[in-house]
């Protein structure tokens, strides 16, 4: 099995935001997909030990939040290796509210999104969301995984899916 | 609603294969995405229209052909605008066997899939796959979602999750 394979899938990079104790919070993802299209549904894919997980499943809504090329690398940073539990991630960054979620004014695009099913597995829940809202909010190019990789050099954290230890 | 924000999320193109009645069968996919690092878990989505859907309920399993840029415009349209029903996709292609299961040899990579799990939506059923086997295939860059729309100009086929109506 030469694992390289599965590297060959791809992925956008997202920030999934939602509300933690009173206060904003997210992490940063690649995994997510659009799974019907009338109604709108997506799944995303986030590990059970990130605060996001507890989060969304107490508050039942998400938003992803779509980074583009332009996006500061160090919003990345900030939401992908840190935890919303013990830091807090939108500190200096004012949110746009939409549907009630706090959502990146940085971001090329949002969609919000209610959760009508989740799927457990051994590391990760993928969350069923249902569409409420979204919109463009600024003419950036959607950043793949692979620029990330190749571009930014950025590294996966180690509760993405696709960590390579 | 701006709708164009949730054709932001970044893809790849794939072709889902398996087999059908003693022939092997497959549709053009692009919604494939890793839940779990290890053990490595993969989910597809394919709508329930679909050949595909019924041959992976009944077998089990199934194989995520990875296609490159380089890769026939041509095997894109017989594997997505056609039916495994009523046509014989493999017509002129020679398989490879991987696990037992049927894999284009013009894939850049490869993933064979043991169906652990799978979620009905009101269009789609998401397959949760554990990799019984992967291999790169060929040194062609992952064809993106974005780059079959730009470059090859190629549509969504209707039962695709992300088909623009």
């Amino acid at each position: 099995m030469n694992k390289q394979a599965i590297f060959n899938l791809s992925y956008g990079v997202y920030v999934i935001t939602t509300w933690g104790d009173g206060k904003p919070t997210g992490c940063t993802a690649n995994c997510a997909m659009q799974i019907t299209a009338e109604p709108a549904i997506i799944a995303v894919s986030i590990n059970h030990d990130n605060y996001t997980n507890e989060c969304i499943k107490d508050k039942g809504v998400f938003a992803i939040n779509i980074l583009g090329e332009n996006v500061k690398p160090l919003l990345i940073g900030t939401f992908g290796f840190k935890s919303g539990r013990d830091f807090n991630k939108f500190e200096g960054i004012e949110p746009l509210i939409k549907e009630m979620l706090p959502v990146l004014p940085d971001a090329m695009s949002y969609i919000t999104c209610k959760v009508i099913n989740s799927v457990e597995t051994p590391t990760h829940t993928i969350f069923l969301g249902k569409v409420t809202d979204c919109d463009v909010l600024n003419d950036d190019k959607p950043m793949t995984y692979d620029y990330y990789h190749k571009v930014i050099k950025g590294k996966s954290p180690k509760n993405a899916p696709t960590y390579q230890g």
